[in-house]
């Protein structure tokens, strides 16, 4: 069975969202051993200057990159990576699994990823053009990745 | 206040998206008067066929465009249509408000809209190029709207 990791920065503060989160994890378990690491989000004051931004993405990226199994091949969320259909990444992921069993999914903070994360990434990928709350993302990434599973099962959850 | 109403063919089944939506509709208070009208989706055998699938959007077609407030500019959600930003929707929504205080947006069932929705739809608008549930889709697009109007009043919503 594949080994997921998921990355995240911040943690799921709504109640609901962590419903929804449960739920897509449950579903995923027929399909995968999925771990989530939530890191803790870097406190930056009222109007943070653009240093004090990059500052505070560094720092987390640096605890990304640590909490990140070492062979596992790892793909960044982040809005100007590279573009799928539904169909196109569970074949994408075909392609990953059948060279490592091991993936990790990595969502940043409110404020992104840093230079450094992207660059250490396998494959960045976009899934809008619009920017969600990192929480609700969370959610988006686990209905994808259980669509994805159902593509390549063959399933009728993707029409 | 702007009038915005929201057509969705289908209802939302998981308690944890009701209150997700309940939570961004209470928030979207401040800012619309927003009416959500859900329609029926019409219901397909196992293995529909492209027929049935054709008929049913036909129907469901029908319905949502008896249910858009006659005067209201109409956004139909719908894979092929054009993207935006954040701000860029932002910025867009604030034109259309400027000719109309009335939008509707229009969310499918499962299997899209018929294509008389997409031609009689003022703007086609595409969040991503992977497919979401409808329910999970209905919480995204409030989210956006909410993101919308957060841009719009130059909040701290949006970094």
């Amino acid at each position: 069975m594949v080994q997921l990791t998921l990355i995240a920065v911040g943690s799921l503060k709504e109640s609901y969202l962590r419903e929804a989160a449960a739920e897509y994890k449950k579903r995923l378990s027929a399909f995968c051993k999925l771990t989530e690491i939530e890191l803790k989000e870097h406190k930056l004051p009222e109007d943070p200057t653009e240093k004090e931004i990059a500052s505070a993405l560094s720092a987390e990226g640096k605890e990304i990159l640590a909490a990140v199994p070492p062979k596992a091949y790892k793909i960044a969320l982040c809005v100007e990576g590279k573009r799928f259909t539904s169909p196109a990444f569970a074949e994408k992921l075909g392609e990953i699994f059948a060279r490592t069993g091991e993936v990790a999914f990595i969502i940043g903070s409110s404020h992104g990823l840093s230079e450094e994360v992207k660059q250490a990434a396998d494959l960045s990928l976009s899934v809008s053009d619009m920017t969600f709350p990192h929480q609700l993302f969370r959610v988006m990434l686990l209905e994808i990745l259980y669509r994805s599973f159902q593509i390549r099962r063959g399933g009728k959850y993707h029409k």
